[in-house]
């Protein structure tokens, strides 16, 4: 119940003859929805001919029936889910991103965000490229069809263009021949390949993608690789791989992520539970009872139940029926958006003291409601568990935690946020307990900059990047100078 | 899972003064969204002037601002979320129904299911009376027309009508006047009302919807019991009160209503988790996890859990952006479309003996691919526990079991379900512990027609309703001789 | 361009055999879309089995493919087109209307404006009627029913109605096994029929519905006549024929009938052609060019022309894709819709005095609009001339001359006329013309109530049917008084 | 009736001040609709901050309030209504393009053909650039893009773009600071400004958008003039002026340009009652009436009447209700979509020797379904008169009649060709007569390419344009080698 958002999904698939790859495309995309969920696209490339579609909206509002009919078979494609700030969202920013280029098509998608865009852009510009969007993905393509100009290969051309990309990026792109994917020298966003049962490969930001497709997970792409599938096979390009300490995000495993997927290794579900475990070992509230907020609290709410030994239930039902676009009638507070979404249920709190756990306080707002809706049930006591450290810092590796005025840890004292939220305590995970999320045996390297800012890859020169984007329109026409 | 669905929810308000009364019907309706996708209706009473509009589609597709608007402010309303078969899937067949007649205007909302429709009608057109739509709440309409004619008061014209009115039917009406609450001498389905901060009144199916009001729940309506709302204040007439013993649908406890609501006196929730807690008192199967199904085998699992001492663990994710108009690609199997919804977390199953809750099985099909994902995910055993017991027989008072033929239970044994299932055990509740699912100290009287094909209240002359509706087409027209 | 609007079209056809009927009422009903573009409906039978659809919006709106398929085949057919006032206008007050009663069902859809509804309505129910809706043709289908209780046939019911209602209506109805058209006794609105090369009857509001579905016309229904099309062949009922004097509206001629179309005898193209020259002989102006105002003034212009040597020219050009929905950005008067529409062609007015013909002149405004588009374009006299009388009556047989005060001629005299609208010179047709558009050897009888305020018909008790229509809705709270 | 379709409109607008350009834009490109209705769209700049809108759809389809309001005031605009063949009818080559360069943005619409694309896309694509569309217009605003690197203003960067660029192309683009018109050195398709009263300039294609929008009509943008708009004033840039004879499409007076236009100094209208003059000098034909197709061949019709004395009358009517997204129920052939629209008015041409008067004959089937109307209304003889010659080339400057072997004149002799049409006797406009039609005392210089396969400028290397775009596809895949 976060609020924060993941900005993307990938997905891509190779099979040496032409098929249906749209329909596993549509599965495996479906299956990354909850990384984004304002736009989504699809290229499909039959025999070297590129035919895409991409809109705002859902999949399943994009991807009808008569679009999916024309997109038709293929032997490859790319696709991508979409979560856009308000100021970008439109049609033309959607991925995947297609263009022609001197030596064929090239269609790409990515997951991350690209620090050095701005850099990247003017230099082009001063050769004489002209851009159509405000994209990163438009920027990474032009780099590499410049790069191909003088590479032997497409492969080549995406290794050269790497040095020069900054920041975050799991990318799938494709050739007319050729599907790659890759991902930055930290690995900062997720990315894995399998194969189905009928031989194709499928590369996706998450394994549950490759389950919905019934492809059988084969390993993650490391940090710095680029994997070419082709019809020669499987080609790994390893130049980039080592050049930085690997630093998944550790909040893919808190938040992003869904449970059911394995990401570098660890079982989400199982990283949550552990969190919760952490949680009530450094505990001693006496309770009746540990609740969770549907849905990314209740894993950590049953990890934290069965350390501490104070039962487990449902205190929280969560309206299914609220959809991205859904219009509460007449202007009501956020409050009420929350309280249209969530009821206690009063049998389970009332007269009773609750351990409420959730993932995460960004502004503390809805944490507020969530526990006044619970005190209205009954409960004598809330104690509210945070299966993550509180918010410090700024993510610019693809997320939109991009505001740190807003983060209300940064504002208030610990005290001060139980009173804010209306707890009668208040706990967050140790820093130190962090890196053990995914494995008790050693500890593991992430990026935690949200936590700490310390940031294991370069930041953006203007740490903005969303007033960027609008001040970026006015700037290029004040250049303009006859 | 049980892909059984309810037929409708109700919502009535009454205000002295003309106020937002159309806002809080949009939120007690949403709050009852579960008991009806596919359509919705308000009617707004202003100063006796009656506003309406419904259509097909989920609340927030239907009512969006400008619907709103232009529904307006008012004193009174009632509203109707519907499920409806695919035959009488039309705008014409939604609720409420407003009429105009003799002594003004009505508008009314049911949920359940009327048995004598048939009869009824017959009787009305032979004297001349004509109809626009095959509904039963057009017929319920006449009769209290027809009624009023010769009544005092629109509430002696409904007092009168329910002599004639047979089946189930917890109903909301509206004159002019007098907002008008009443439930079937059985009291089937269930209804209740309570009073906002403000002072409005509020009808509504289930308590979840006086919550999403902020209404204080004053209590239940009882079987037979009729009670008006008007500027004079509350009135019950109870005329109808005690003729028949009370007999509300054990299913809404076990599937149909919100586990955050209140039926009759009990806690949804709580029947839920002390259906799995019957559950495991029989039993003695040796497992490592007990799981449920999402999102209506959860509370059972839990309580399963509870009781065993087994741990409860999350073992299916549930993909929440497959919604009403959900179309997946191509001819896909019905198979597919439960792992389209459903992800295995293998981690939590692989190598593991599992208990397995849900509440019900109706055909079969559905579990069999749950069972199987979780066999691919590796689990060793599946024991497969069903929160109420094998349905026989087709409910005639609201609800979609429409075919004893389609009934896993009167095709095999329990034996050749196990293995139909693919399941290592399979248990059901014991039909004795149904009657304790509200209280432990007495038992109650509920329908379980579904479980044992004894009906507490008439059933229609004609068992097939839907195939009725077809055949009305046709037999109507025949009967024009020239 | 007069602004006024037909309030309806209507469309039968019968087949002995089961074809392809949907298909002919779709090109029938797209010919006389002029006759209203609000909303449309079409009633199937197949084998005495209804399927219907009606919705707000043009007929290719409204019947997609998906609709039409739908509807599939059948052995007869009804359809409407609706101009609705924005009072009336929701899908519900849309025709055909269905209905079931004690000997099956009945589809009905009429042109006019019965002016004894509410009088109808109040004795229905007082036996206990319920209505769903405000239309006339709810109300004329119980009095069919009521009649059809007593009566050996529905043409028999038919025939008995018609003498409680009182008006204007051209109707088509159908029972399961019988089509039946009929024209109230004073024939105010046209209706013919005709056979298809394939052998359907076919009934329409006007001949050029016929020439759209390949049919021969046959004749024109009479006024009183009941038509019924049945296995057994046609039968024509005259019982209430020569009852009264036929009193076709005289502005079907001069504005709402198209003009390839012949009614009641007379081809519209000529009658308007014919009102050019009554004009153009009574008239001495001196003038270089006459023009007509597109599309309804463009005939009578050419007879004006014709008359009186002066040469006929395109002098104004309409925007064809302004259509229904067409919404001008911002607030911009009414006047600038005229401008959005029309466009003087210069070289053509410019330094010529311009006789300028239209069919009538409303409220004055958008003649003045146009008066001043030629004078900016250089016109140096513009002498208009209207094909018709000007307005003074309401009209209360199905058009939207509803409100005397607005009519221009009861506020001016000829001469304040001429000055509001801006021209040198303003000429009307003479009443004693009108009665020779038809037919110049004899006089024929019409009604001309919007000329002379002398009507044919009864006329309501209540004069203004709109302003009822809302105060019904109040009045009938008003009787509730218990 | 030809059936054929220009390509494209445009309009620009350039204020001093921040005002309301967007609505302007929309009335101008409303009165340009008729020259695209496949898609729209509108830049508006604001302080040098381009906001666009483009989409499929007729103009008020496109552009509803909503979106009107997000563009919102500015003080430039560029607009566009385009028309697509199938193959590149998407949003992506919907005009105008924006793009951003070294020195700010860029905004480009235009309306005509450039023949050597293929050729600038592969040198640019050599340098690096990649391409998002096929269309013109991205390789046009590249080339620009390119040449203002080295060029002291964006008109300098225009200027030299024009020597590259071969074919037709009338276009308005917008920097940051300017508004720029421009045509290609032939002046195949028109352009012109004007002003309108509260002193903005607007750039359109034809006067009749200057009309709606209030704007006096300066002059013509000559053949190879560049017109740049800035806050200095209007500079004109003549280096390309001269070099070519002036050679705009004859058709534009033909049948494409509204009559109400003057286009290049000759009003369309009269351009057409002079064809009809000229057919009806060479004529001795004997007849009782002339008509015309409605809407464009009417003119020549009126001319014909009045230069051959025979009477001019109405004898087809058009159903205005069958827009661009009109679907006729089932598969019916292309003759029934032409008895949809059309209707003879038979008491104009029954017994009759009619003269039938159109704009041209592409196929051939169109007429003779026309023909046949006349004479099943009981037209005794047809004579059919084209006011154009027979095409028998294809044009490569933006209008659509790019099939030699569809062409009917192609395939028959004239007399085949009455034959085929059904007609007593067929002529055509002499090839000497076009000409005069815009002035009868010299003769001037047009495109007819279409008549004679002589092209006044330059035409793609390979001839069909159309099959190149799939086939470019295809190539560029192939061109990846590894």
């Amino acid at each position: 119940m976060s609020g924060l958002h993941e900005e993307c999904g990938v997905f891509g698939i190779f099979a040496v003859e032409k098929t249906d790859v749209t329909g596993p495309m549509f599965y495996g995309l479906h299956a990354l929805q909850h990384r984004g969920q304002e736009g989504c696209g699809m290229v499909v490339a039959d025999d070297g001919v590129f035919h895409d579609y991409k809109d705002l909206g859902l999949l399943n509002e994009v991807f009808v029936p008569s679009v999916m009919a024309k997109l038709g078979q293929g032997n490859m494609g790319v696709g991508h889910v979409r979560y856009g700030t308000s100021v970008t969202n439109n049609r033309a920013n959607c991925q995947p991103i297609v263009v022609r280029h001197s030596k064929g098509s090239l269609a790409m998608a990515y997951n991350g965000n690209v620090v050095n865009t701005e850099e990247l852009r003017e230099e082009l510009e001063a050769k004489g490229a002209i851009f159509h969007t405000t994209s990163d993905t438009e920027v990474m393509s032009c780099i590499v069809a410049m790069e191909r100009l003088h590479s032997a290969s497409i492969e080549e051309a995406v290794c050269k263009a790497m040095y020069r990309i900054k920041g975050a990026y799991s990318t799938v792109l494709m050739s007319p021949t050729k599907l790659i994917a890759l991902r930055d020298e930290n690995g900062i966003r997720p990315l894995c390949y399998g194969q189905t049962p009928t031989g194709e490969y499928v590369v996706a930001s998450e394994t549950c993608a490759l389950d919905a497709v019934g492809a059988k997970f084969i390993r993650d792409i490391e940090p710095g690789e680029i994997v070419v599938f082709s019809k020669d096979g499987i080609k790994s390009i390893r130049e980039h791989c080592g050049k930085r300490p690997p630093s998944l995000c550790v909040f893919e495993y808190i938040y992003f992520a869904r449970p059911d997927s394995v990401v570098d290794g660890c079982s989400v579900h199982e990283a949550r539970v552990r969190a919760g475990a952490f949680l009530a070992l450094k505990d001693n509230v006496e309770a009746d009872v540990v609740i969770g907020v549907p849905d990314s609290g209740i894993d950590a709410a049953i990890g934290y139940a069965r350390q501490s030994g104070i039962p487990y239930a449902i205190g929280l039902i969560k309206n299914k029926y609220i959809g991205r676009t859904f219009i509460a009638p007449e202007q009501k507070t956020r409050q009420d958006k929350v309280k249209l979404k969530l009821n206690a249920v009063s049998h389970v709190v009332s007269g009773k003291r609750v351990v409420l756990v959730d993932d995460s306080i960004v502004r503390g707002t809805t944490s507020a409601v969530i526990v006044k809706l619970l005190r209205d049930a009954g409960a004598t006591e809330v104690h509210m568990r945070v299966s993550a450290p509180p918010f410090i810092g700024c993510c610019y590796y693809g997320t939109d935690i991009d505001n740190e005025e807003c983060l209300i840890a940064n504002r208030c004292s610990m005290e001060e946020m139980a009173q804010v939220v209306g707890v009668d305590s208040l706990g967050f995970l140790d820093l130190t307990d962090v890196g053990k999320l995914a494995n008790t045996d050693k500890e593991c390297q992430y990026c935690m900059g949200c936590f700490t800012k310390e940031y294991p890859a370069e930041i953006p020169a203007d740490r903005n990047k969303i007033k960027y984007e609008n001040k970026y329109e006015k700037k290029i026409s004040e250049k303009e100078s006859n």
